[in-house]
């Protein structure tokens, strides 16, 4: 079961053509990612600055599928396409009244200071095992 | 010869991690394709508008390569990696002190309004004339 | 009784020194009238745009008492100061954990499309009642 | 002689409305605040945020006269109503054509990292002189 949340369109998404703007639709995907760790993986963007830890952003791929607009309430899953050492990538789908209006693939990487550097290190466990989850069955 | 504008890395674009907030590149990848759009294709976002056309974002793939903090001076490049019929890709490319910070490949669509829909249209002579101009040489 | 929405800041509305960056707040109240309109008056932006009308935001007051940081959760309350001819007084107060973070004083305008103009017009009957229940007892 | 820069409205500022929504002008306030204490005060917020400093704002008042549309320039402007101790009181004002859009009257407070907390102090001697040159003639 993908992770999943509802995003009403809301006046400030939309530019002046009256679709959503696309770099709000990445506030979005970054929101969703904020959220799935908190409530799904467990630890919180606030816990992670806490220990010097995070989830930077390396890549993303994107596909406008169709324009969304004011009013249109965006259902958003998230699942877990690959499961890396220390990376993970995510498929995040908006549809709305069944119609695919974006799809996202976006890789995280974990990152946490160690004696002031900043680097990637493989996932704690208990993080790794709850991303299992969301490991789409193919 | 690309299009190039430079970008100051300001407070508005940082997180609390004291790094550039992705969604933050994007409304300055938006900023930049507007501003080739007005200075070198010679049609603003505005004029767009008051004729009912636009340029919309069907597709883009990005890599961020390393952070970018508060005080960088982000030099960002824009040239024609592919000009279809009624679709241009570009390449930006930002760069600071010699380091690419990212890579977005992004494809904008030419739209207008014929009879109250919205659709692509094969792209105006003058248009295609000027984004031919910033085809990457081979 | 207050209208009442609460608020997780979350990594978005947080600038480089880890506190929420002013511009996000004005989202946030957008984003409260938005959905106070929406809920509580039972029109919504979308509506407004679809018969040529609109709130535009003509006045506001702010004082910002206490920074918010992220992994807080806002209680946001908006109630009626003054419910004008064909305007209104919100004020919005964001706290957490009982101490008070800002207090905005916002007013806003009913103006419609009148024959392509777009115009101060007095309030509907309906929304004026729905506006009224929230004046503040005093 | 009042601190000066231009605003062209652009794509990201504007509403489904077409006009500018009023979260992004305060993107702009906070904008011409960094840049006037970058170019103006010489001192950026980079170097604040490096030796524990900051300007939050501790409030702010707006007057939005006339709504702004994608094309128009604005010529924004600041000047000093106020400079106190440790706090300054900006004024700035956006015109377009002549036309004023928004008065906006501003305070922040200078504050500094003394032993772990956060809390205001004088202005240096520097940057106070350097404050005091745009304290608007009476």
């Amino acid at each position: 079961m993908p992770y999943h949340r509802r995003y009403p369109i809301e006046f400030n998404h939309c530019d002046p053509a009256g679709i959503v703007f696309y770099p709000r639709y990445f506030e979005m995907t970054n929101h969703v990612c904020e959220n799935f760790f908190r409530e799904a993986v467990g630890v919180s963007y606030a816990d992670m600055m806490h220990q010097g830890s995070g989830v930077p952003t390396v890549r993303l791929e994107t596909d406008f599928r169709a324009p969304s607009r004011l009013g249109d309430v965006l259902e958003v899953t998230l699942d877990v396409l690959r499961l890396g050492t220390s990376s993970v990538t995510f498929e995040i789908v908006g549809a709305c009244d069944g119609q695919v209006r974006l799809v996202v693939t976006i890789t995280l990487v974990w990152v946490t200071d160690v004696a002031g550097t900043i680097a990637p290190q493989p996932w704690p466990e208990g993080m790794k095992a709850r991303l299992q989850a969301f490991v789409r069955a193919t």
